[in-house]
């Protein structure tokens, strides 16, 4: 019996953020193992002082989210062979805030679902396990069940801080 | 001594996928208190077998995070007073994967590190008084430190069940 092998990866993704009019942030978004690059931005509509020029953080965050569920869900369905048609994925994500006077406020994550329609052909428990292995493999998922302390630091006269 | 007023507000995003092309998936978000939308989309390289015709979903994910805290760095320097030029962020966010065979790989965060420098002539107090506001106010930042299980549905046969 032949024993499969187990391979490891990384996964690096590096982005520069530059402040711009009055609440956008023009983001350079680089893949370095694929030598790929994005730019992206972000921007709040007039209610939050912005100008409307890009969606907020949250909606490419919500966009994010479920493209990577999608993603690996039509990628491991080729390797489960698993027959699949259109997917559809609905996205709720739902946070609070709490604000005190007018100190800043603190948010939290509430609840955020996801309900798929894979348009397919398989049984309940294969679908299943496709979601199951899809959930497994998408990096954004993973990060949120885990959780995961942000590292900052912030320059202060060329110097470095642990912020 | 008058009390300060607590208020606590929700932050609703909704989005609807739908896997198009090899690999794009187009996504419909909604956000509906501002009664606003934004159509945005993730596709993969030809390497992963997509047509490259959007960033990835990591893409998206890493201006979503970065953009967070730069939005809310901005809007509470004006809360605090604290006066900030040009703000830099320097994101780098790492994951790793692992795969048997050619089963479905599966994923885990390794460390997000941000770098921030916000030209600024406040003091070095003042600054990390700022970040610390702008971590505690970014909800993706807060998701990540809290954690969070998704949850799931699938749609077979007209009924739904939980994935």
């Amino acid at each position: 019996m032949t024993e499969q092998q187990i391979k490891t990866f990384d996964v690096i993704f590096e982005g520069t953020g530059t402040s711009s009019g009055k609440m956008r942030n023009d983001i350079h978004v680089v893949w370095p193992m694929m030598q790929e690059t994005f730019d992206l931005a972000t921007d709040e509509g007039p209610f939050h002082g912005g100008d409307g020029t890009a969606p907020p953080p949250l909606a490419l965050f919500t966009a994010a989210l479920t493209g990577c569920l999608m993603t690996q869900i039509r990628a491991f369905a080729k390797r489960l062979r698993t027959p699949i048609g259109t997917v559809t994925v609905k996205a709720r994500l739902h946070w609070t805030g709490e604000q005190t006077g007018n100190d800043p406020y603190v948010t939290a994550p509430v609840g955020f679902d996801l309900d798929i329609d894979l348009d397919s052909s398989a049984s309940k428990e294969e679908q299943l396990s496709l979601i199951a292995a899809a959930k497994k493999g998408c990096f954004i998922e993973t990060t949120l069940m885990q959780g995961l302390a942000v590292g900052h630091r912030i320059k202060v006269n060329d110097d470095w801080h642990a912020a």
